[in-house]
């Protein structure tokens, strides 16, 4: 009668469960239709999954990294924000952006000449491609290099490259753990132009806030200019995101910039208030 | 060995949880370290956890109404931005709002010489004010007149009468669903002055688009200004909640009014950029 069911799966009233065990105190069950994929890559468990509320998933390690539904809000506020701060982005560094989507935003800038996306583990790229086209476009625009290697053995032996770089990395556990540390930083910087910036995905304000003004702090000890910004992604704990801007030399976003094309979240109003946050975030960074 | 447990509670584990279960796809879950309180009203079965992840709650009918951790964020919205559009707000109504948590925040405005609060259960006022002080504040301001009837009933025979109307319902379900009809916010708009202006919570823009989109469809055929704004409050689905604002004069919030003393969300910059809306939301809408 039973059958084996993948990891982090569940068979509840006859209908298939992905809980997320994250914090112990609080789960997100999510109720499945279908396992489109599964599978055990040399860094993680990878699954798409097909769900009722939020369509198809990319879930590692059972935690949900991006859906159908709500992907786009992430991927573009993490690619749109810098390529309107900067005023003339030709070569980006993606690191990480294995569900491809934040590359296929940088891709929306005819500007932009040429962006390496380095991404540790090839499966997740794969899969994306392929089952989670929402999210990723089924990219394959000649301007995008794929480099399967380890982010931070990339830019450690990198100078002077980069217009932009891109941190999309995932939770600070695990394989991401470095992606979050002072020296990773410093390696962006020298990886970086003279008049380079970078972003990173830093955490939930409300439930990560120490992992947030770590982050920020880190960072604002490299960089002349650090700014923070917001999202809200639904399949996130606590909904609001945070993302942190170290910058060289340019730290406004012009709204004139943007090719809001297709974009579902992004406009030149979310643009023009992006950096206006709440007061627990400014209390919490020390920014009043 | 086994007893009885309050309704929508469930023991896992050795551990008591609260499941929410109003909709049938996505589960969240959260794990409560006591129940402070429980009961019946006439209305609705009316609860206070104490929660590990989000503090005291207020849960009624089974479901989180607000917080002691992020209740806030909510009652700031849904009261400081009205408050900082009309220039001069004297005697203001607010509908439901039985934490007190919007009441609380009007409070905090000295032009204000009035407020009726019309709640239907004076249970959950009671029990907010006992048990939920960080969201209530325990308040006892004599300027907050408390009436314990039906909204619908209060605003019927009422003409030119408040500057300011706040309807802070629960969920478009049960008792709260005439909250969200066409008749009543043409009640509202009588029983406003002439330079008077109305805000409602109006749901989920991700989760509830169509409630949304159907608030500010009705409230844009009978006020002259309408506006929509959102906040993130982590513990509601989808993290983003939708304000609708209907105006007969004001409709731009000025930074320049806030009284932000104690305010843990609302600052100038989120007074100024807060009728800045995601793309899907302007389409929805049909605002492009």
């Amino acid at each position: 009668m039973s059958k084996h069911l993948p990891n982090f799966l569940t068979r509840k009233n006859n209908s298939l469960w992905l809980t997320e065990d994250e914090r112990e105190n609080l789960e997100v069950s999510y109720k499945i239709k279908e396992i489109v994929f599964e599978g055990q890559s040399s860094f993680q468990h990878v699954m798409i999954l097909d769900s009722y509320s939020f369509g198809k998933m990319l879930v590692l390690d059972g935690i949900v990294q991006t859906t159908s539904m709500d992907g786009h809000i992430y991927n573009e506020m993490i690619a749109h924000i810098p390529l309107c701060i900067h005023p003339r982005p030709r070569k980006v560094l993606i690191i990480g952006g294995g569900d491809c989507g934040a590359a296929k935003e940088v891709c929306k800038y005819s500007s932009v000449e040429h962006i390496d996306m380095v991404e540790i583990d090839k499966l997740v790229v794969d899969v994306c491609r392929e089952h989670l086209r929402e999210v990723s476009g089924n990219l394959s625009d000649p301007r995008v290099h794929y480099i399967f290697e380890n982010g931070v053995t990339f830019v450690q032996d990198i100078e002077n490259e980069y217009d932009i770089i891109i941190v999309d990395s995932s939770d600070p556990i695990g394989p991401a753990k470095v992606l979050f540390e002072k020296s990773f930083y410093q390696n962006l910087y020298k990886a970086l132009k003279n008049d380079g910036l970078m972003v990173c995905q830093s955490q939930s304000p409300i439930f990560h806030a120490d992992v947030m003004e770590q982050t920020f702090k880190r960072i604002s000890q490299i960089f002349p200019q650090t700014e923070i910004y917001t999202a809200v992604v639904p399949t996130y704990p606590g909904g609001l995101w945070s993302f942190t801007l170290g910058s060289k030399q340019y730290t406004f976003p012009s709204p004139d910039r943007l090719n809001y094309q297709d974009t579902r979240y992004v406009n030149p109003q979310i643009v023009e208030q992006c950096l206006s946050i709440p007061q627990f975030m400014r209390q919490q960074l020390k920014l009043n």
